[in-house]
Protein backbone atom coordinates (compact mmCIF):
# COMPACT_ATOMS: atom_id res chain seq x y z
CA UNK A 1 0.00 0.00 0.00
CA UNK A 2 0.90 3.51 -0.67
CA UNK A 3 0.71 6.25 1.84
CA UNK A 4 -0.11 9.10 -0.79
CA UNK A 5 0.78 11.94 1.99
CA UNK A 6 1.89 15.73 2.11
CA UNK A 7 2.87 17.84 4.88
CA UNK A 8 2.94 21.71 5.67
CA UNK A 9 4.16 24.11 8.28
CA UNK A 10 0.66 26.38 9.73
CA UNK A 11 -0.82 28.97 11.30
CA UNK A 12 -3.54 26.50 13.20
CA UNK A 13 -6.18 29.00 13.43
CA UNK A 14 -6.28 30.23 9.92
CA UNK A 15 -6.09 26.72 8.32
CA UNK A 16 -9.21 25.88 10.94
CA UNK A 17 -11.19 28.39 9.73
CA UNK A 18 -9.98 27.17 6.10
CA UNK A 19 -11.30 23.64 6.97
CA UNK A 20 -14.74 24.76 8.43
CA UNK A 21 -15.64 26.70 5.36
CA UNK A 22 -14.76 23.51 3.66
CA UNK A 23 -17.33 21.80 5.42
CA UNK A 24 -14.85 19.17 6.44
CA UNK A 25 -15.88 16.39 9.23
CA UNK A 26 -14.27 16.29 12.30
CA UNK A 27 -12.87 12.12 12.91
CA UNK A 28 -11.37 12.03 16.04
CA UNK A 29 -8.69 13.80 19.01
CA UNK A 30 -5.71 11.74 19.75
CA UNK A 31 -2.16 11.98 21.78
CA UNK A 32 0.51 10.05 20.13
CA UNK A 33 3.89 8.85 21.37
CA UNK A 34 6.40 7.35 18.37
CA UNK A 35 9.70 5.95 19.28
CA UNK A 36 11.73 5.77 16.40
CA UNK A 37 14.12 3.15 15.73
CA UNK A 38 17.19 2.58 13.49
CA UNK A 39 18.00 -0.61 11.59
CA UNK A 40 21.19 -2.44 13.06
CA UNK A 41 23.24 -1.97 10.20
CA UNK A 42 21.93 0.11 7.57
CA UNK A 43 21.00 4.36 8.45
CA UNK A 44 17.64 4.79 8.10
CA UNK A 45 18.50 8.86 7.76
CA UNK A 46 20.30 8.20 4.38
CA UNK A 47 18.35 5.29 3.32
CA UNK A 48 15.11 7.69 3.66
CA UNK A 49 13.45 4.87 5.12
CA UNK A 50 12.08 4.69 9.25
CA UNK A 51 10.84 1.77 11.63
CA UNK A 52 8.31 3.25 14.59
CA UNK A 53 6.18 2.09 16.88
CA UNK A 54 3.33 4.13 18.42
CA UNK A 55 1.48 4.37 21.18
CA UNK A 56 -2.37 5.88 21.22
CA UNK A 57 -4.28 5.37 24.12
CA UNK A 58 -4.13 1.85 24.90
CA UNK A 59 -3.60 1.21 21.11
CA UNK A 60 0.02 -0.05 19.51
CA UNK A 61 1.23 -0.28 15.89
CA UNK A 62 4.61 -1.12 14.29
CA UNK A 63 4.99 0.78 11.02
CA UNK A 64 7.84 0.59 8.36
CA UNK A 65 7.62 3.42 5.88
CA UNK A 66 10.01 3.15 2.42
CA UNK A 67 11.91 5.91 0.77
CA UNK A 68 9.88 9.25 -0.75
CA UNK A 69 8.45 8.72 -4.02
CA UNK A 70 8.59 11.90 -5.32
CA UNK A 71 10.40 15.29 -4.58
CA UNK A 72 7.42 17.54 -3.35
CA UNK A 73 5.48 15.32 -1.29
CA UNK A 74 5.77 12.52 1.42
CA UNK A 75 4.74 9.59 -0.67
CA UNK A 76 6.05 6.64 0.26
CA UNK A 77 5.43 2.74 0.93
CA UNK A 78 4.14 1.51 4.01
CA UNK A 79 3.72 -1.47 6.26
CA UNK A 80 1.54 -1.39 9.55
CA UNK A 81 0.54 -3.89 11.92
CA UNK A 82 -1.43 -3.48 14.84
CA UNK A 83 -0.01 -4.73 18.00
CA UNK A 84 -1.06 -6.24 21.60
CA UNK A 85 1.92 -4.50 23.29
CA UNK A 86 4.26 -1.41 23.01
CA UNK A 87 6.61 -2.77 25.62
CA UNK A 88 7.27 -6.48 24.06
CA UNK A 89 7.43 -4.83 20.82
CA UNK A 90 9.92 -2.46 22.21
CA UNK A 91 12.17 -5.48 23.33
CA UNK A 92 11.32 -7.51 20.28
CA UNK A 93 13.44 -4.89 18.15
CA UNK A 94 16.21 -4.06 20.69
CA UNK A 95 16.94 -8.17 20.62
CA UNK A 96 17.69 -7.49 16.63
CA UNK A 97 19.90 -4.68 17.44
CA UNK A 98 17.47 -2.08 16.46
CA UNK A 99 18.31 1.14 17.74
CA UNK A 100 16.23 3.63 19.81
CA UNK A 101 16.73 7.12 17.70
CA UNK A 102 13.98 9.65 19.70
CA UNK A 103 10.72 9.91 20.71
CA UNK A 104 8.14 11.91 18.64
CA UNK A 105 5.17 13.29 21.09
CA UNK A 106 1.90 14.98 19.55
CA UNK A 107 -1.48 15.93 19.89
CA UNK A 108 -3.61 15.28 16.66
CA UNK A 109 -6.50 16.31 15.16
CA UNK A 110 -8.46 14.32 12.72
CA UNK A 111 -10.91 15.64 9.86
CA UNK A 112 -12.09 14.18 6.83
CA UNK A 113 -12.90 15.94 3.18
CA UNK A 114 -13.64 13.85 0.16
CA UNK A 115 -11.05 10.90 0.14
CA UNK A 116 -8.46 12.57 1.96
CA UNK A 117 -7.73 12.65 6.05
CA UNK A 118 -6.50 15.96 7.37
CA UNK A 119 -4.18 15.86 10.58
CA UNK A 120 -3.43 19.10 12.20
CA UNK A 121 -0.84 17.96 14.74
CA UNK A 122 0.46 20.30 17.65
CA UNK A 123 4.33 18.62 17.86
CA UNK A 124 6.45 19.07 21.02
CA UNK A 125 9.38 20.93 20.50
CA UNK A 126 8.44 21.59 17.18
CA UNK A 127 5.03 23.53 16.11
CA UNK A 128 1.96 22.85 14.12
CA UNK A 129 1.56 21.29 11.21
CA UNK A 130 -1.01 19.71 9.16
CA UNK A 131 -0.69 16.77 7.27
CA UNK A 132 -2.79 15.60 4.21
CA UNK A 133 -3.34 11.45 3.85
CA UNK A 134 -4.63 9.08 1.41
CA UNK A 135 -4.10 5.49 1.26
CA UNK A 136 -4.37 3.90 -2.57
CA UNK A 137 -2.70 1.71 -4.35
CA UNK A 138 -1.89 3.92 -7.15
CA UNK A 139 -0.54 7.66 -6.47
CA UNK A 140 -1.93 10.46 -8.51
CA UNK A 141 0.44 13.95 -7.73
CA UNK A 142 -2.02 16.47 -9.25
CA UNK A 143 -5.22 15.26 -7.63
CA UNK A 144 -2.84 15.73 -3.88
CA UNK A 145 -1.55 19.30 -5.29
CA UNK A 146 -4.90 20.43 -6.24
CA UNK A 147 -6.36 19.92 -2.65
CA UNK A 148 -3.84 21.19 -0.81
CA UNK A 149 -3.79 24.50 -2.81
CA UNK A 150 -7.72 24.48 -2.01
CA UNK A 151 -6.78 23.76 1.96
CA UNK A 152 -4.93 27.01 1.05
CA UNK A 153 -1.67 25.64 1.86
CA UNK A 154 0.84 27.72 0.09
CA UNK A 155 4.06 25.61 -1.62
CA UNK A 156 6.63 27.08 0.19
CA UNK A 157 5.28 25.75 3.47
CA UNK A 158 4.93 22.30 2.26
CA UNK A 159 7.69 20.39 4.96
CA UNK A 160 9.30 17.00 3.24
CA UNK A 161 11.10 16.23 6.45
CA UNK A 162 9.76 13.49 9.08
CA UNK A 163 8.89 15.06 12.53
CA UNK A 164 11.89 12.57 13.57
CA UNK A 165 14.12 14.66 10.76
CA UNK A 166 13.50 17.59 11.98
CA UNK A 167 13.64 17.04 15.86
CA UNK A 168 17.32 15.36 14.64
CA UNK A 169 17.81 18.03 12.99
CA UNK A 170 17.85 21.00 15.65
CA UNK B 1 9.70 -13.21 31.20
CA UNK B 2 11.49 -16.43 30.83
CA UNK B 3 10.08 -19.02 28.44
CA UNK B 4 10.39 -22.51 30.41
CA UNK B 5 10.26 -25.24 28.11
CA UNK B 6 11.64 -28.67 27.29
CA UNK B 7 10.93 -31.08 24.22
CA UNK B 8 10.81 -34.79 23.62
CA UNK B 9 10.28 -36.94 20.79
CA UNK B 10 7.11 -39.65 21.69
CA UNK B 11 5.24 -42.17 21.12
CA UNK B 12 1.83 -40.08 20.65
CA UNK B 13 -0.78 -43.06 22.05
CA UNK B 14 1.81 -44.05 24.93
CA UNK B 15 1.88 -40.56 26.04
CA UNK B 16 -1.68 -39.77 25.82
CA UNK B 17 -2.52 -43.00 27.94
CA UNK B 18 -0.79 -41.49 30.71
CA UNK B 19 -1.51 -38.05 30.52
CA UNK B 20 -5.27 -39.35 30.95
CA UNK B 21 -4.22 -41.35 33.75
CA UNK B 22 -2.88 -38.20 35.49
CA UNK B 23 -6.32 -36.07 34.68
CA UNK B 24 -4.93 -33.70 32.26
CA UNK B 25 -7.05 -30.56 31.51
CA UNK B 26 -7.42 -30.75 27.46
CA UNK B 27 -7.36 -27.13 26.36
CA UNK B 28 -7.55 -26.58 22.62
CA UNK B 29 -6.67 -27.93 19.53
CA UNK B 30 -5.39 -26.23 16.50
CA UNK B 31 -2.89 -25.77 13.32
CA UNK B 32 -0.13 -23.48 13.49
CA UNK B 33 2.26 -21.81 10.67
CA UNK B 34 5.45 -20.68 11.61
CA UNK B 35 7.36 -18.37 8.92
CA UNK B 36 10.89 -18.04 10.49
CA UNK B 37 13.70 -15.16 9.53
CA UNK B 38 17.16 -14.97 9.93
CA UNK B 39 18.52 -11.52 11.01
CA UNK B 40 19.68 -9.04 8.28
CA UNK B 41 23.78 -9.59 9.43
CA UNK B 42 23.80 -12.09 12.54
CA UNK B 43 23.25 -15.99 11.85
CA UNK B 44 20.66 -17.11 13.96
CA UNK B 45 21.48 -20.84 13.80
CA UNK B 46 25.35 -19.42 15.57
CA UNK B 47 23.49 -17.39 17.67
CA UNK B 48 21.14 -19.50 19.01
CA UNK B 49 18.01 -16.86 18.34
CA UNK B 50 14.67 -17.51 16.63
CA UNK B 51 12.14 -14.79 15.34
CA UNK B 52 9.34 -15.65 13.85
CA UNK B 53 5.50 -15.09 12.44
CA UNK B 54 3.01 -17.57 13.32
CA UNK B 55 -0.53 -18.17 11.58
CA UNK B 56 -3.17 -19.83 14.17
CA UNK B 57 -6.67 -19.82 12.11
CA UNK B 58 -6.85 -15.76 12.62
CA UNK B 59 -4.62 -14.92 15.32
CA UNK B 60 -1.47 -13.88 14.31
CA UNK B 61 1.80 -13.33 16.50
CA UNK B 62 5.37 -12.19 16.10
CA UNK B 63 7.71 -13.96 18.64
CA UNK B 64 11.51 -13.48 19.72
CA UNK B 65 13.30 -16.09 21.30
CA UNK B 66 16.97 -15.63 22.88
CA UNK B 67 19.67 -17.98 23.19
CA UNK B 68 19.15 -21.22 25.10
CA UNK B 69 20.00 -20.87 28.99
CA UNK B 70 21.11 -24.38 29.67
CA UNK B 71 22.24 -28.16 28.91
CA UNK B 72 18.55 -29.91 29.21
CA UNK B 73 15.51 -27.81 28.67
CA UNK B 74 14.74 -25.08 26.08
CA UNK B 75 14.10 -22.55 28.25
CA UNK B 76 14.81 -18.84 26.95
CA UNK B 77 14.01 -15.39 26.72
CA UNK B 78 11.03 -14.77 24.85
CA UNK B 79 9.00 -11.89 23.53
CA UNK B 80 5.98 -12.43 21.76
CA UNK B 81 3.34 -9.55 20.40
CA UNK B 82 -0.51 -10.32 18.67
CA UNK B 83 -0.52 -8.55 15.27
CA UNK B 84 -3.20 -7.78 13.38
CA UNK B 85 -1.78 -9.14 9.70
CA UNK B 86 0.15 -11.64 9.10
CA UNK B 87 0.68 -10.72 5.58
CA UNK B 88 2.30 -7.02 6.57
CA UNK B 89 4.07 -8.18 9.22
CA UNK B 90 6.32 -10.52 6.16
CA UNK B 91 6.09 -7.32 4.49
CA UNK B 92 7.84 -5.26 7.48
CA UNK B 93 10.53 -8.23 8.33
CA UNK B 94 11.50 -8.44 4.04
CA UNK B 95 11.92 -4.20 3.92
CA UNK B 96 13.96 -4.74 7.00
CA UNK B 97 16.16 -7.30 5.22
CA UNK B 98 15.47 -10.37 7.35
CA UNK B 99 15.51 -13.39 5.13
CA UNK B 100 12.85 -16.30 5.18
CA UNK B 101 14.36 -19.21 5.97
CA UNK B 102 11.77 -22.11 6.59
CA UNK B 103 8.01 -22.79 7.25
CA UNK B 104 6.61 -25.42 9.86
CA UNK B 105 3.71 -26.56 9.79
CA UNK B 106 1.87 -28.63 12.79
CA UNK B 107 -0.81 -29.92 14.40
CA UNK B 108 -1.02 -29.25 17.91
CA UNK B 109 -3.07 -30.09 21.20
CA UNK B 110 -2.79 -28.41 24.41
CA UNK B 111 -3.33 -30.16 27.97
CA UNK B 112 -3.00 -28.47 31.07
CA UNK B 113 -1.69 -30.18 34.06
CA UNK B 114 -0.40 -28.40 37.90
CA UNK B 115 1.09 -24.99 36.57
CA UNK B 116 2.08 -26.26 33.38
CA UNK B 117 0.99 -26.73 29.51
CA UNK B 118 1.60 -30.13 27.90
CA UNK B 119 1.74 -29.68 23.73
CA UNK B 120 1.81 -32.62 21.41
CA UNK B 121 2.34 -32.24 17.93
CA UNK B 122 2.50 -33.58 14.94
CA UNK B 123 4.91 -31.74 12.76
CA UNK B 124 4.94 -31.97 9.05
CA UNK B 125 7.88 -33.47 7.76
CA UNK B 126 8.99 -34.25 11.38
CA UNK B 127 6.66 -36.74 13.52
CA UNK B 128 5.21 -36.44 16.92
CA UNK B 129 6.45 -34.35 19.76
CA UNK B 130 5.17 -33.16 23.25
CA UNK B 131 6.63 -29.53 24.69
CA UNK B 132 6.20 -29.06 28.10
CA UNK B 133 6.39 -25.36 28.55
CA UNK B 134 5.94 -22.99 31.66
CA UNK B 135 5.91 -19.57 31.78
CA UNK B 136 7.83 -17.88 34.55
CA UNK B 137 10.03 -14.76 36.10
CA UNK B 138 12.12 -17.49 37.53
CA UNK B 139 13.70 -20.65 36.40
CA UNK B 140 14.09 -23.70 38.37
CA UNK B 141 15.11 -26.62 36.44
CA UNK B 142 14.23 -29.48 38.55
CA UNK B 143 10.83 -28.80 39.03
CA UNK B 144 10.69 -29.22 35.34
CA UNK B 145 13.13 -32.36 34.99
CA UNK B 146 11.01 -34.14 38.19
CA UNK B 147 7.35 -33.05 35.56
CA UNK B 148 8.91 -34.66 32.63
CA UNK B 149 9.50 -37.84 34.64
CA UNK B 150 5.87 -38.10 35.61
CA UNK B 151 4.65 -38.23 32.29
CA UNK B 152 7.17 -41.05 31.53
CA UNK B 153 9.63 -39.04 29.22
CA UNK B 154 12.85 -40.19 29.37
CA UNK B 155 16.16 -38.41 29.20
CA UNK B 156 17.40 -40.08 26.03
CA UNK B 157 14.08 -38.47 24.48
CA UNK B 158 14.61 -35.22 24.87
CA UNK B 159 15.25 -33.08 21.86
CA UNK B 160 16.97 -29.82 22.55
CA UNK B 161 16.99 -28.62 18.98
CA UNK B 162 13.82 -26.48 17.72
CA UNK B 163 11.45 -27.54 14.95
CA UNK B 164 13.41 -25.23 12.90
CA UNK B 165 17.04 -26.69 13.32
CA UNK B 166 15.78 -29.95 12.72
CA UNK B 167 13.87 -29.65 9.62
CA UNK B 168 17.08 -27.68 8.29
CA UNK B 169 19.43 -30.70 9.40
CA UNK B 170 17.47 -33.22 7.17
Amino acid sequence: MLEIEAKARINRKKIKSRLVELGVKFLKREKQEDIYFNHPTRDFAKSDEALRIRRVGREFYLTYKGPKLDKLTKTREEHEVKISSFEEAKEILKKLKFREVATIRKKREYYALENFVIALDEVEGLGSFVEVEKKAGQYNPEEMTNFLKKLGIKERDFERRSYLEMLLAR
